[in-house]
């Protein structure tokens, strides 16, 4: 364990330490009451000028989830079947619709925003995927596994579940209990020395 | 607090709920330990293929810290003067070169990126920023103080201090413990019926 950490050690091992990607589930129910506890850690962390532009989908079991499957790639679509719920993470390109309420002491953002989409885009885009990150260890606080794939067609998705919102889908994520034989090997992580420089 | 969280109530605080952004920093020193243990923390959860495209410029005071503020925006000056240590977190476009290491079950993966310029640009970009994330929570794991801010000049400080590498900026973060009046008030949250739909 990490001596000059913090955090319990119990906690280092739920949300980073002993946590992994999981591509199977039980049948287990995850309720409501669970994905809105997700919510209550997952908001609180930082995003830029306060503009929270994550935006979630969830599909239980059902006609939407047969729709859904049609547009994972092949390799994550029998995974994606038998989870309980599957998330899927969007950033809001109109997210600046919002500021007047929660970045209230420069409500003028919302119509500088208003005037350039490619910022907006961008900001989104950026902040929604910080925000994603949070998700998935609120998830894992939650006592949740999460299977997050990048391997989709998000034109598709977007078309099919979002063509009524400014929302793109940037991540799907399986969500539930562990099932049998869960887990792959974990693979090699870089070292500190591989990522770090000092000026 | 959540109950249907597994979490402790202790680390729920020290990571999501009670953490804040710090404005002014103490002149407590951020040991290497910590940087370390940092990364022994933030290496672990997801990204595509397990690419860890995140890098981190530390910069400590000194000479290459005045070369450093002059490309932060006048608002982030100060802040970023005083903080024991700055990290510029960046996305590496060459990651690929490490994947016969670090995601053996698919080491071909190297080659098909080598001629994709676009898609490792985008890899880079958005695993890094997920990365970003697990290293801010990370931080405040080993009970540091985070202000992360996205007001700066990326191409120039790409430039100043990155230009014999393939690494871009993201994100510029300050570190340690928090000094004086370090929080602004708490601004507000989205609410789960804001963000959440049910397909």
């Amino acid at each position: 364990m990490n001596d000059p950490i913090a955090l319990h050690p119990d906690a280092q091992a739920l949300l980073f330490t002993d946590a992994r990607t999981a591509n199977t589930f039980t049948d287990e129910p995850v309720t409501d009451e669970q994905l809105r506890a997700i919510h209550e850690l997952a908001k609180y962390p930082p995003t830029a000028a306060n503009t929270q532009p994550l935006r979630v989908l969830y599909v239980r079991h059902g006609e939407p989830r047969e729709r859904l499957l049609t547009h994972m790639n092949d390799g994550n679509r029998a995974k994606t079947a038998t989870a309980p719920v599957v998330a899927v993470l969007a950033a809001d390109t109109d997210f600046h619709h919002h500021i007047p309420r929660i970045f209230p002491i420069r409500p003028q953002m919302r119509d500088t925003l208003d005037g350039d989409p490619a910022s907006r885009e961008h900001m989104a885009r950026f902040n929604a995927t910080l925000q994603i990150a949070y998700w998935l260890l609120a998830a894992r606080a939650a006592g949740l596994a999460t299977g997050p794939m990048a391997g989709f067609d998000a034109a598709g998705i977007d078309k099919e579940f979002l063509a009524d919102t400014s929302w793109k889908s940037l991540l799907v994520v399986n969500l539930g209990k562990p099932g049998p034989d869960a887990w792959f090997p974990r693979l090699p992580r870089l070292d500190y020395d591989d990522i770090v420089r000092h000026a």
